[in-house]
C-alpha cells in the first residue's frame, strides 16, 4: 500500500450485497489511516451522472468500460479508486481488467441471494416482486460469478470492518 | 491559473481543426511553465480504449457525457483537464457543462472546412469522399457552431502559440 502505486478497487457482486458500503468505508480507511488520494466510484451514482444508460447487455458492458476507463485516468493521477459495479458479466469485467491493466484488484463480494434480497438497500427486489422492473441481476438477468477474484469478502459471514482489513492484508503482502 | 482551481479546457470543433494539437500543447504549458497536474482527454483515443463507441447521435451523446464523467473527476482531485471532442451539437455540450459545472471551459476552434479537408491529419476527409465513411462531421453530419463559448481560436488565422497565449489570458483573468 504505497501513495505511489494506486490500485482500482473493483468491488463486483450482486444487488445488495455491500459493495458500495465497503467501497465508501475502505475509501475512508485508505485516507484517514495510510492517507491515501481516494476516490469512490460508484456504478448508481455514474449512471445518474451521465444519464440514459439502460440495462442491456451492451448498455451495461459500456457502462462498466467506460468507468474503468475513469479508474484508469484517477489510478494514472495517483488516486487509489474504490468502484462499486455490479458488473455482472466475466467479459466486461475481464475488459475492465485489460484497459487498467496490473492495478486493477477484483473484489467478489459475496452474498446469498437470500441476504441480499432480505437487505434490498435499494428497494429493488421488492420492485421485482411488484413487476415494476426486469432485468434484475441475479433474479431473472445473469450474474457471472468470478473464477479467479483477487479477493472474496463473504458479507453474511463477516462484518465489514473483518472484511477492510481483508483487503489491507492483500494490499500490504501485494 | 491556480493549482488548487483546476478546469477543463473543451476542445469542440469541426476534424481537423486543431483540437488534439492544441490540448496537448496546453497541457504540456500548463504542466512546465505554470507546474500544473494535467490530464489530455481525447475523442479518439477514449474511443479506443472503451471499443464499442459508434457515431449515432446517442453514441456520440454517452461518449462526450461519459468523457465529461471523467474529467470531472479529474479536476474534483486536482487535476487540470484538456479534452479534444468533436461534439457536434450543442445539447451534448451543455450536458457536458453542466456537468462539469462551473469549471467547464468552452473552447471553440474555428477553422474553415476548407481548411481543415486540407489538413485532414487522420484522413476521415478523404475516407469520406472515397465512400469509405458516412456521418463525417461537418459533411453529412452536423455541427452546430457554439454560441458562446468562453474562448474561441481561429486555428487558420493564429499559430499554435498565439492560441495558447489566449487561454493563458482566459485564465489569467479568470
Amino acid at each position: 500500500m504505497n501513495a505511489t502505486d494506486p490500485v482500482t478497487l473493483w468491488f463486483t457482486g450482486l444487488p445488495g450485497s455491500g459493495k458500495t458500503t465497503l467501497a465508501c468505508l475502505m475509501a475512508e480507511r485508505l485516507r484517514q489511516q495510510h492517507g491515501l488520494k481516494t476516490e469512490v466510484l460508484d456504478g448508481d451514482g455514474v449512471r445518474r451522472m451521465i444519464g440514459g444508460v439502460g440495462y442491456s447487455r451492451e448498455d451495461r458492458r459500456r457502462h462498466v468500460v467506460s468507468s474503468a476507463f475513469t479508474a484508469f485516468m484517477l489510478n494514472k493521477n495517483g488516486i487509489f479508486v474504490t468502484a462499486a459495479f455490479v458488473s455482472p458479466y466475466r467479459s466486461m469485467r475481464k475488459e475492465a481488467r485489460d484497459l487498467i491493466g496490473r492495478r486493477f484488484v477484483e473484489v467478489f463480494v459475496e452474498c446469498p441471494i437470500s441476504v441480499c434480497r432480505k437487505r434490498d438497500p435499494k428497494g429493488l427486489y421488492k420492485k421485482f416482486k411488484d413487476g415494476l422492473i426486469t432485468g434484475l441481476t441475479g433474479v431473472d438477468d445473469p450474474y457471472e460469478v468470478p473464477i479467479d477474484p483477487e479477493i472474496v469478502l463473504k458479507t453474511d459471514d463477516y462484518t465489514p470492518d473483518e472484511c477492510l482489513l481483508k483487503i489491507e492484508e492483500y494490499l500490504k503482502t501485494r
